[in-house]
């Protein structure tokens, strides 16, 4: 293990996270919210130290690092933001408690949204802001971000493999040939739609300041909202933007380059965003159904339907009605969209869209393969042919997700909770949703849970986001020999 | 397709299925239950009838049969067997609706367990011995069956592509080289355990017939009893045998060959064996210790524990307490138990605890490729090398088992239970185990559900039972194309 260029590393991720602080801080300055700027200058204050420490130590590092190891620095580099993003909370009092302060964090970070706070409306507004920050930095990736504004271009190989573990989805699609221009293209869109979003919201009559937090968290597809009943009391015109945008930030970003360099066939031949609308829609159709008695009006039950479906499945995790109160069947189904996630290459969790093809395909190959075992069958992506080792990828990564979950849910457990509260938390997190059903639904939080179950939860949170492996590995013998 | 051959193979099993109904009508004959001997008549003369059609008519049919055709062939044959299976108790009107009947005698030959029944005591001797019968003639398999009674070796392929279809199992152990000498093996040591279960409950005075019934539904890890209890009214004795037998009849049954064989090494060192040993065991302490107060003495405790991790492990169903009230911890670790399922060429259900073993390596092996893609690594089991159509097929099965899970969850929630129930109801049928949780626990029966969700649930037992294959193949469209 290389620890000098994984110090010199962590040492720039936190000078990141240190100079993000400071709109914060000026927005609790603004305010007199003097808890807040005192949290704020403390963890700025822990951070400057660290960084100056480690980058002293770790002055003299090479850049050649291979896939572990890569790995092993994006995730504890996670763990560490997570460490010092979580300073504000407890210094300023605000969520007194460590433990919680530190899931909150975590469920920012990975754009979760699942919160132990009941009144999030007697946060301070910097507080809030960082909160929500913290969806909008975990979204695309605070390491892209470094990458996007480090100076020159790195090792290849370096940043090839920190992109590989930090982005969402079975492989990386490279955009243009550097990497450096790729992550720097990304942010250039991952900015401009959460502006034209923040506008649309401006639109609708929500204040400034609500309108930028709201943003972050669709953006981020996080779910952090500013009221405690999320989007619930506010106008279905909001809503309805809220929806749209949510939807549009599950999209693969590659989509929206493609666009802009007027590919438009390409676009709308992908499979991955076709199969994507398609169970949007069809969830959307099958829970109107559902759920029409509930509601008064047809209009009002597609709105709901569809803010709730657009929300699960990009693992946003804001809703605008108690979808925990619905019928079981809508449910279901939600607990599908749940596992499914997002497209690849967005700020959505879940197993990701394009996963569910692959395995589905590998499945129908394999089953022929069992009927016909001569025959040789290829499983193709948007027409080429995908590779038995990308194959075996999402094997694995379907069989970790299983053990996980299944692993998850007994150590939970030992709090008593329901197996729908337990099995729903699971996935919530894991999935990097937010609220879960029944103890853990839309109207509920996540306090009931130990402290335990609170640090298994911010791990299952954690190794959703970066897909697994970089949290497995710190888990792994091979990593820590000499 | 070869229609030929699969009607006459048809009308060979219906043969047999007919002639076991011969005991059931002698006690129903014996006790004077003359709506039982009615039932029976009727379903027998039934059974003659086409039988004889079928053999007329597909006289003159090859013996060569394809993989495909191999699994067709069971699947159909399977709900063939159903649908003649449960007339005795439509006809004597113990179960008078039909898709009732239907969903308990599918419950009876997949092992699974899962009764419709509030009132079991009530039933008369004939039609509860052929309810428990079929566990037995189910947990083995009647094409098995058939195999060893059959006048001559068939044609291999033939033989092979059907036993391949019906036994439990990622591979099929020919335990001789000759396929109808294996098969005659296997039931040769399944009859001598079945009896000596019998005696050994006859030893603490469990009347015949109930002893009987008691051991056909252990041997067949079935699950359904005589009592409305289940066996929570049997003697401590009783019910410690019962426990065993269920721990015995989820092994291997290749592991018994090798002990008459008296190569003890092979057996001890079965890396099938030890991992279930070592599960069930850890099983037992984790639950002793987390239900420790809920029972008087150290040995009432474990005693529970035992029985209802070894019914739950081997997915027999019985039950001699009311689980469902045990702590979410312990309720948790059966889930998991109810998952893994006993071991492959047992009579058990489940996930095979062999699956489990080959998956757990495939993760480690692909993690592996993940984080050091140029390392050459093999899966090995029992020292041997896995070959990579073994792992696909086995992550294929653990890919159509998640989807077929997914999809029955949706499609019986719209009866509108919690969670929990929809959820383990799902769990208990595709494993075959029998009771789930919460309205579908061990005091509870499936009853509540409706006659779309009970033919939800049959496909799913008979889905588990015959490792989903023979059933999928019957659902493509390839299939049935001329």
């Amino acid at each position: 293990m290389n620890y000098k260029i994984m110090g010199r590393f962590i040492a720039q991720i936190l000078t990141i996270e240190g100079l993000f602080m400071l709109p914060a801080l000026s927005i609790s300055l603004f305010y007199g919210e003097w808890n807040a700027v005192q949290g704020f200058l403390a963890a700025i204050l822990a951070i400057a130290v660290t960084a100056a420490v480690l980058f002293t130590l770790c002055r003299k590092a090479a850049t050649a690092l291979n896939a572990r190891e890569g790995m092993v620095c994006v995730g504890i580099s996670w763990i560490i933001l997570s460490l010092y993003g979580c300073l504000p909370f407890v210094i300023s009092g605000e969520i007194p408690r460590f433990v919680d302060a530190f899931f909150e964090i975590v469920s920012g970070f990975t754009t979760t949204g699942s919160s132990i706070l009941a009144d999030v409306e007697a946060l301070s507004w910097g507080i809030l802001y960082w909160r929500s920050f913290s969806h909008w930095l975990g979204g695309m990736g605070v390491l892209v971000f470094l990458l996007a504004i480090a100076p020159g271009e790195k090792d290849k190989g370096f940043t090839m493999h920190l992109l590989r573990a930090e982005s969402p989805g079975p492989s990386v699609g490279k955009l243009v040939p550097r990497m450096r221009k790729t992550a720097t293209i990304l942010y250039l869109i991952y900015i401009t739609l959460t502006v034209i979003n923040i506008i649309f919201l401006l639109f609708g009559k929500m204040p400034l300041l609500e309108a930028i937090c709201t943003a972050f968290g669709t953006a981020g597809t996080g779910g952090f909202g500013v009221k405690n009943d999320s989007m619930g009391s506010y106008s279905p015109y909001l809503q309805n933007v809220t929806t749209v945008f949510m939807f549009l930030f599950g999209i693969n970003f590659s989509c929206y380059y493609l666009l802009l360099l007027r590919q438009f066939r390409n676009v709308f031949k992908d499979e991955e965003l076709l199969s994507y609308c398609g169970i949007v829609v069809t969830a959307i159709v099958l829970i109107s159904v559902n759920i029409r008695h509930l509601y008064p009006t047809l209009s009002e039950t597609v709105r709901h339907a569809a803010f709730q479906v657009s929300t699960i499945i990009t693992t946003t995790g804001y809703s605008t009605t108690d979808f925990d109160l619905w019928p079981a069947f809508s449910k279901g189904i939600l607990m599908f969209l749940m596992v499914v996630g997002a497209c690849a290459g967005s700020t959505g969790g879940g197993l990701k869209v394009t996963r569910l093809l692959l395995l589905v395909k590998s499945l129908r190959s394999n089953v022929g393969k069992v009927l016909n075992p001569r025959r040789v069958r290829l499983v193709r992506n948007n027409g080429e042919v995908v590779s038995q080792q990308l194959l075996d990828n999402t094997n694995a990564y379907l069989a970790a997700y299983v053990c996980i979950i299944i692993l998850s849910y007994i150590l939970i457990s030992i709090d008593g909770f329901s197996i729908g509260t337990n099995f729903t938390a699971v996935l919530a997190c894991f999935n990097n949703i937010g609220p879960g059903l029944e103890a853990v639904g839309p109207m509920c939080n996540f306090s009931g849970f130990s402290d335990f179950s609170k640090l298994v939860l911010s791990m299952d949170m954690l190794a959703g986001r970066l897909e697994i492996f970089p949290i497995l590995v710190l888990f792994s013998r091979n990593t820590w020999r000499k």
